[in-house]
This record gives C-alpha cells, sequence and structure tokens, in this order.
C-alpha cells in the first residue's frame, strides 16, 4: 500500500556511480535499511547504496538528513524506528533520495558518509521481539503432506488461514554467523532412540517480514491497515533438523528442530521501495472469509521476488566453484500475502510488537527446480553437485546461500543482498 | 538444588506480625520477589511479607540490604537481578531474611520500608523474553488424547522428552488484568467456517518457571546445571481458545488459542525458598535417555506443590459467595520436571535468556477433581456451580482464581498469592 512517486523513477540515477550498475542489489530505488559497525564504533543504521553503506549517523551529524525518523535510524537498531511506523520510513526514504540523486550537493561529503561494503560489519538490524512463522506455500505442504496422508496433504486448515506456529526469538542470528549442528532426541527406524548430532539438517527459503508500530493487546489489525505495520522484508533461513521434527512434533508442532538458529539477512528492503513490484494475490478456492480479503489484497497484495538458495561445500570452495544453485522459487506464487498473515496474527487481539519478525513459511513452487528445503528435493532422491558430491541433508562445512530479486515491467530491480551461513560441528555435549 | 539454611528455620518468626499467622502465603520463610508501583513513584522490586510488601528500593536507600544484588533489585524489572544468576538472589534472601527476623533492628524502620499489600499495585515482574510451554502431565495428555486416539493417547514423545511449543512473549500479562474474549477461527460440526468470539474460552492451570542466567547460542546445559537456571516460580493461566485451537493446530501447533493473553502472578517464589518441598520425581517408564537424567533430579526434582483453580461468576460475585474450586492438583505428579524441561530446551544449544518464561504445562492429576483445565472438566459434561449455574466454557465476567501452597512435613507451609483474570467481552471487529 506504498504510493509511487519520485524515488521509484526508473531513470532515476544516483552520483555514486556503483548504484547504477545494472546488476547492482542496491540502486537508489533500493535502499534497504540496517545496522552496521565498525571497530571501535557504535552500531549505527546504514542504508545500501551500490557497493557501500550510507552512513545514517555521519549523514544526520552532516544535516544531509534530519528529523525524527532520522533520528531513530541512527541506532543502535532499528526498532525505535520501525516503533514510528510506515510514515517515517517513507519520510527518510524521499530524504536519503534526494540526498543520493544525480546532481546532489551531498556528492561532496561522499568519502565521509559512504563506508565500502567491505568494511563495514552488518549486524542483526533489530531486536527481535517476537518470531512466528508461517506456512503459506500450497506446494510445500502439497509435497511433504503426502507422505502424512495421501488423500488429504494439506494441512485441515490451510486454505482457509495462514498457518504459523511461534518460533523462538532469541536465537535468531544475522547472515554470516554460522549455525552450529544441533543435538536433537528421535526415534530411529526400528524404534531405538538416538539423541545426538542431528542427520537431518536443512534450510528453508523464506522471507523475513518486520513489523512496525504496535496494535494494544486485545485490538485486532483489519486487512486494510495490515499494509501499514509491515516495515519490510529480508530473506529468512528457517534451518531445520528433520529428524528431531518428527519425532517432537506431534501435537504441538516443531520445538527445538526450529529454534537451533534462524538466519537473517542484514538488509530491509521497506515496503516502499517494493511498491513497484505489487502484484496480484493468487486466486483462492475457496474465498477467504470476509476479515482475510481486501480488494487491495487481491490487486496488490503479493510482491514480485525471485528467490534462489545455493549451497557451496568445502570441496567447492577448495576447487573454486560458484555456489550450485538447489532452489529458483517466486514468492508471488505464496497462497497467502503478508498482509493476510499480519491480520490473521492479530485476529485474536494478538499485540505486534516493532521489530516483531514473521517468516513467510517455505517459499516453495510447483517446478522440481522450485523445492525450497531438501526435505522436499529429496523426495526424488539425494542431490547431485557438479563436483559430483551429493546431498541428502547439510554436512558440516556446507554453507547456503540464499539471494533475492523483485523484478517488474518497468521498474529497476532491485536485490535482498544475501543471507548466508556456514554448519559447523555440532558441539560435545558438556561433561560435569 | 538450593541448599538449607538458617532461612529454612522452621522456629523462624518475623518482627512483623502477620507474616506469623498459620495461614499467611508470606511467612519469612518465604520472601518472594515482584515488581510494584505507587501512584508517582516509579515500579520497583518489592518481597511479600505477611500483609506488606517490603519496598527494596527503600530498604536499599536506608541501607538495610546492600550489594549487587540488592542494587539489581531495585526494579524497575526483575531481569538485571534474573541475570546475575541464582547466587545473587541467594544472597539477597539470606540479607532480607535476617533483616526482617524477630529481634532485627530493621523494625525501627517499618513504616518506610513496608507498604500495605492493598496500596502496592503489582506489575508484571520482567519483561518476558522468550515464552515456551511444556506439557508435562501424564493426566492431561492421557484424558484429552483418547478423543483423537483411544489405543495410543500419549503424544509420541511424552515418556521420552517434555513436549513443548514456542509461544507468544508480547501477551503476558500479570494477575488481574481481564482477558478479552478473543475473535478466532474455527470450522463448525456441520463443516461450515466461522469467524467470531470464541465459544469454548478455557483456562488451564499451570505453574510458571522464570529462568536466571544465560547460555551462549549453540551451549547445551546438562542435568547438574539445571537447577541452577531456574530463578523461581509463580502460578500461570494458559488460556485457551479450544474451537480455534482444535481447527489451527495441525500440524504447527497451537498459535492464536494462546497467544490471545497469558496470565501470571506477581509474586516470583524464589527455588531458594522452595528447597524444603523438593521430592522424588515421579518413577519414568522407560527410564529417560542420560541427558535428561540425574541422581538429584530422581530425589529431588520435584516440588510438592498444591494447586487450586477456582471461579467466580457474576451472580456468585452477587451473591457475596466464594470463589468455587474447579481443580486441586499436586505439582509433584507432574511426568517431567522443571529440570529436565530446562536441560531439554537448550539440549540443541537454544540460549535460554534472564526473564524467560516456562509453562509447567496443565496441571492435572488422576482424581477427578484434578483435572486442571474445562477441556477435561467438560468430558463428564458440564460442571454444576453452587448457584446452580452450569459451565461446559467461560462466559463473559467469570473470573477464574489460582492458587498454590508448597508443602512438607517439618517446614513451614509457603504460598503463592494468587493468579487472576476476569473474562471481558470479545471486541468489536474494526471498521475500516
Amino acid at each position: 500500500m506504498a504510493a509511487r512517486d519520485a524515488t521509484h523513477d526508473p531513470a532515476l540515477r544516483s552520483w555514486f556511480a556503483s548504484a547504477n550498475e545494472v546488476t547492482t542489489d542496491f540502486p537508489i530505488q533500493n535502499l534497504p535499511i540496517g545496522i552496521f559497525d565498525r571497530p571501535g564504533e557504535a552500531p549505527r543504521g546504514g542504508i545500501a547504496i551500490g557497493e557501500a553503506v550510507l552512513d545514517l549517523r555521519a549523514a544526520k551529524d552532516a544535516r544531509l538528513i534530519a528529523g525524527d525518523a532520522a533520528e531513530a535510524a541512527i541506532g543502535p537498531t532499528l526498532n525505535r524506528l520501525m516503533a514510528m511506523g510506515r510514515p517515517a520510513s517513507a519520510a527518510l526514504r524521499r530524504q536519503v533520495s534526494a540526498m543520493l540523486a544525480a546532481g546532489a550537493s551531498a556528492a561532496s561529503h561522499a568519502e565521509s558518509i559512504l563506508v565500502p561494503m567491505d568494511r563495514a560489519r552488518m549486524r542483526l538490524p533489530a531486536k527481535v521481539a517476537n518470531f512466528s512463522d508461517f506456512m503459506a506455500s500450497y506446494d510445500h505442504c502439497a509435497r511433504l503432506g503426502v507422505r502424512r496422508d495421501p488423500k488429504n496433504p494439506l494441512p485441515q486448515a490451510f486454505r482457509q488461514l495462514p498457518v504459523a506456529y511461534h518460533s523462538r526469538a532469541s536465537s535468531v542470528r544475522v547472515s554470516g554467523e554460522p549455525v552450529a549442528r544441533p543435538n536433537g532426541q528421535w526415534q530411529a527406524q526400528d524404534g531405538a532412540m538416538r539423541f545426538g548430532p542431528t542427520e537431518a539438517l536443512d534450510y528453508e527459503l523464506e522471507l523475513a517480514i518486520w513489523i512496525a508500530g504496535e496494535n494494544a493487546l486485545g485490538t485486532p489489525v483489519p486487512m486494510s491497515r495490515a499494509p501499514d505495520r509491515i516495515f519490510g522484508y529480508g530473506l529468512l533461513n528457517d534451518w531445520s533438523a528433520r529428524d528431531v521434527q518428527r519425532w517432537e512434533m506431534p501435537p504441538l508442532g516443531p520445538f527445538l528442530a526450529k529454534s537451533l538458529s534462524t538466519s537473517v539477512s542484514p538488509w530491509i528492503v521497506t515496503a516502499e521501495a517494493l511498491a513497484p513490484f505489487e502484484v496480484a494475490a493468487p486466486v483462492q478456492d475457496p474465498p477467504a472469509l470476509p476479515y482475510l480479503d481486501s480488494a487491495w489484497n487481491r490487486s496488490n497484495g503479493a510482491l514480485a521476488i525471485r528467490m534462489t538458495a545455493a549451497i557451496l561445500t568445502p570441496r567447492m570452495r577448495a576447487e573454486g566453484a560458484a555456489p550450485f544453485v538447489l532452489t529458483e522459487a517466486q514468492f508471488a506464487r505464496m497462497y497467502w500475502t503478508a498482509a493476510a498473515m499480519v491480520t490473521h496474527h492479530a485476529s485474536n487481539g494478538c499485540n505486534l510488537l516493532p521489530g516483531d519478525l514473521l517468516g513467510s513459511g517455505t517459499v516453495s513452487g510447483p517446478e522440481d527446480t522450485a523445492r525450497a528445503c531438501l526435505a522436499e528435493i529429496g523426495l526424488t532422491g539425494p542431490v547431485t553437485l557438479p563436483t559430483g558430491e551429493t546431498r541428502r541433508w547439510l554436512q558440516d562445512g556446507d554453507e547456503i546461500v540464499f539471494r533475492a530479486r523483485a523484478e517488474a515491467p518497468g521498474a529497476v530491480p532491485i536485490g535482498f543482498g544475501e543471507c548466508r551461513a556456514v554448519i559447523a560441528p555440532a558441539p560435545g555435549w558438556p561433561q560435569e
């Protein structure tokens, strides 16, 4: 529900040359926001532009940006900016766009306000208040549900509401931090009990949805107001231990299979930046109940974002190979939109807070190439990599790399950067 | 794993007379901690003693208590004290016990440091970092599971691990705050879809387990160290919308059926205070896997706490009736101990934070009188109240009151105070 304005103009160029490269994730039409630091400096807000990070604190100190939103954006997290709601982030976007546009006088400040990306250490963009994870892809559910019940593969409520579970906020980490293989308990095929490092570690390719503003406990958020509660989007890897998950899940859902860690990308592509990529939501059968329906949602509720997951094994790394793409999927195909997720989540009066994180659920599509986790890919056997290695599940040292790009006719494509993490060996069980 | 010391001496008396009444929840052997405020004053730490609240900030200012723990306990939440770990809260307990003991010179400060309970507004004791809810009662699971599968009523992993799900931190509220009946979606018996105020609102009688200290992500907590991660215990009402729950739950577990609100008691009875009430844990069949087992847990892991849930309807209130007891149950019967919950929760490396909240799960026992929610009670039909009213589920205006007392031979009984809340009518759906 973001209006298009001058910041989306495809003809807009920046005085910072690398932002004008056709391959960049971060043209001036994007302006994703995050938190970074450098040695000896406090974490602060930053905006990605080409191959650099705009230091929002430095820009504010140089009076290139001003106002409440600029003040809130200096850090050390984005929670304050998120709390101010969408008008604040939209105002900041307009200021930054004008400042970085070709011809702006700010160009003379480039050295003091632009930090080369390889010098900026990206941090978790917000303190995660609460984390809820959805399951909104028809293809993900249908493929995996067939094993449970071939006649009724979908969860019983799948077509009536966006199914979700509360997940773990404390273990959300930013891209780049290794993920330790978790210990866990499961029952082996022969009925014997096991406790030790998971033997079925998986990724799930998802989008992160970051919440703006706050509704008081007991106050639902109707569909008309849901878009304004979405601050922006990032990449999210919902790491999953499948052996643990199968064993622990009935009837209360996944617990330790998911709380081992969740990786998110450092850059949040704002809802404003994504306005040119809004597309019609998939037609639902049966139609959604009125509380989950709106004309805007049907015409504009989905987002055209192409997402990929790739793997880099230790051997591939040693051979200098590029990451091998395991999944390529389209976010616009999700059965439920982000707005419907927000409205459903708050429909019981649950208070959504600034810095809350929603996972979209695994973004799978109907094609074999759009299976967005190894649990799906492995249904047809282990995947063979260019090195000749095979993978049923992730091995220690493997790295998973997510990328995404919003693409639409007449718009400059914008990217999400990366969400990546290496699998570290399981810790030994502590000796007394 | 708290040692007994002079603070547990059953002969100990206080100079504050109401603490020596045999019926009090708060004798000097208890000393539960919470957060309170008065009009115009900042929230601060308090300790319940008889019919008063010891103002920890005033006691510190009067130099009656000192040190890091006293500093951390002044508020505005208990998270800082929780972060310091069990030795800090034990040290504070010893100071406060000595100060309140008969003969102590602090008696002359009574007027400045003791606030009558009816003048103290109790607050949520800590900012809830994360909230996980367990399902650890055999009888609760067996009774309700029979409807799902008469031959296998227990969750498949029930005897091997304490089953749990991540729940919602943002909607945890302190006793006394009304709970609005939530709107929700469910499928009626005739297959028609419904969205509106839940028609099956229930309570669940649980203990709250508050976490002390912190383990880094990736670092498990073995059974030997689990007791030191438990700051203390309170009462917890896991309000549940059963129609919504049945519909939304498969396969990811309860979501909006639980996040509507969770009520906790303001007083946290510390693990130190409960040392005299440690009893042997129930014998498990099969024995727990080694990572969930310890000699201490078998001999001392359970707690002898008698818990009750009572109802007060508007009509009972108008007639001046006392709350009617619906449930009386014994916490020591839970199949899994709090220590096992902590170790299992962190067994995948999940980081547990100071201020994390664990729900014990519904504390039901084998007796019909020990059915700890209306879902169980209603299996034999609606309950009839002394007014002649009946209840299958909660109605607007009903109030649920939890109480609990730890009791053991040779020990002065200690109580938990109350956890109570009135059901408010559902909010209307917002008009655009």
